[in-house]
């Protein structure tokens, strides 16, 4: 059993959130809330959603498991005006989830959660360095380093107080340094890892530009960005693997 | 003889009204105003759109018909600002239409109306239901309708005294309902039939979103919408042709 | 040695006029400010462009030549909002321009000047005519002219005191007469030139719509476009050879 009422606004937030690494997911309709995790088919990139009951309307599961389209389920929540509210309803025997906006009814069919990629195991990782960083400025630098390179490290100098970001092309180079007063919080820490920019660039398109993002950062480590949605009722939590250092 | 002055919004409108349906179109230039028809290569979707004299700032003419070139017209009126006004000189000798647009004058070779494709008769269909729905609502219809199919059915249910859309995809479903206190009228009468989705999508395009159209519907019988332009002082009627029902 | 701060905006109007002709260009860094000469491959249209000292927050040069990919460099002002600073400085020993931005350093590769186009002399023409005229209102000439041909002519009717534009179609034609009142103003003399309007096009792309543009016309001569950037600080003069006339 599932029924709720959302905003249009929270719905495509938390859809936006984990269609930048997979196309299809499922979703857990636990009795507090939902939670989606995904893993792209190349095992580098992780997302774990969390949105509470009450960020909705209204919120009633069960704990049963769907598969949905992502792309097919945002231009659904699309259809909405920003303010206007999404019900979403489960049909157990059509195994079809009823989508209704303003009069508006959608009936989308559901896919086999059992067709669906495994989901992830989380890693539990206790990493040295954690960096409060707004959105605007995890943009900037993804969008500088782009300029250069298709990879991107992320590191803390210790001794300078800083958390830096760099990106060496075959000619051109690209470096941010942004220390405790340019950040919202820094917890130095011996870390320093490369990253696949493909990967970075779409986990930023889902940080909004306002948010506070936490990264937790190590030593040739996986990095962990998380942040919240739905004014607090939801967190989002992204997991990539680092790349080999070539050098 | 035709000279005129209208403004660049009422030109474009006019335009775009009937450039939806086909490429070139006969003018005819009446000493009350203009009228143009037309009927899309498939004599799926018909245009009648009538402008009255009133509807220009200047106006005269004698009952002539000139050919046009309906984006080459466009692409012209879209050089003036909105709020700048038009003005348009038939040559007569030459066969050259001069216009001037705040001291910049284009002379545009007009087509033999000979060669244009014969207007169409508009059928004079007398239909059981009428609905008066707002612009918007059909633009909503129509997305939706287009994300799960390639044609949609337009209905009214007399006992439930409502109007509705439906559109059946391969896997997923839309349907709207909207009755009397969602519509402008409701006038209701046995009607269901199903019609192409590119065609409604395109006539779609000419409907202000802030327009109250008029939808005549039957029984698997083409369905009319039309709508005032110009602040009233023009008036345009779509007539779409039903597919034959494939259930 | 080269070490200089400019607005992000100044910094984008001067490689935007510049780039409009040419891919790769010499910048010389004199002491009292940036001179940039082009000419496009084709050997037809010209630019030079100055921007003083005073155009920068801060500014320190001693006459080196620095050779840069444009699109490259405009890529990385693009980078900056309108309001932030650049911070430029030239790496002598690794010929590296280092660019600064809020915290964000960018290393760029300079290119060696010898391996670009040999800067072109910039002809010093006395011709006839001039028309002081707003950007804007060559930016409506030149998108009406290219709606009916590939070239311009631009000339000055002494008789009549106007400045005029044409562009002949193979069926419509497109002509603009502007007199003393609609220009800033007119000095009339022989001018009459026939020029490809894909040149135009590209140089109008970098004439800002409130530009004073000072047009420099004669019989079947090149004309020459100046306007102001930097808010008065720096200028731009384009260069344009006619075409020969076909009729």
């Amino acid at each position: 059993m599932f029924k709720a009422i959302v905003s249009a606004e929270t719905l495509k937030t938390t859809l936006d959130s984990v269609s930048v690494l997979v196309d299809e997911c499922k979703i857990h309709l636990n009795d507090d809330g939902l939670e989606i995790r995904a893993v792209d088919p190349a095992n580098v990139g992780m997302v774990d959603l969390r949105l509470s009951a009450s960020a909705f309307e209204s919120y009633e599961a069960d704990g049963g498991i769907i598969g949905v389209n992502l792309s097919r389920l945002e231009d659904i929540a699309g259809m909405a005006d920003s303010g206007q509210l999404v019900e979403l309803e489960l049909d157990e025997e059509t195994r079809k989830l009823h989508i209704q906006i303003d009069g508006l009814e959608y009936t989308l069919a559901l896919i086999d959660p059992d067709s669906i990629r495994k989901e992830p195991d989380i890693p539990d990782l206790d990493l040295p360095a954690e960096v409060k960083i707004e959105g605007k400025d995890i943009n900037r630098a993804v969008k500088a380093a782009d300029m250069v390179s298709d990879h991107i490290a992320l590191g803390v100098d210790s001794d300078a107080g800083q958390f830096y970001v760099d990106a060496e092309g075959d000619t051109d180079d690209v470096h941010l340094e942004l220390d405790k007063s340019d950040l919202i919080d820094l917890q130095t820490g011996e870390a320093h890892s490369l990253f696949s920019l493909d990967y970075l660039k779409d986990m930023n398109k889902a940080i909004p530009k306002d948010a506070e993002v936490t990264l937790e950062l190590g030593e040739e480590f996986p990095v962990k960005l998380s942040f919240d949605i739905a004014e607090g009722q939801g967190t989002v939590l992204f997991v990539l693997a680092p790349r080999i250092q070539s050098d």
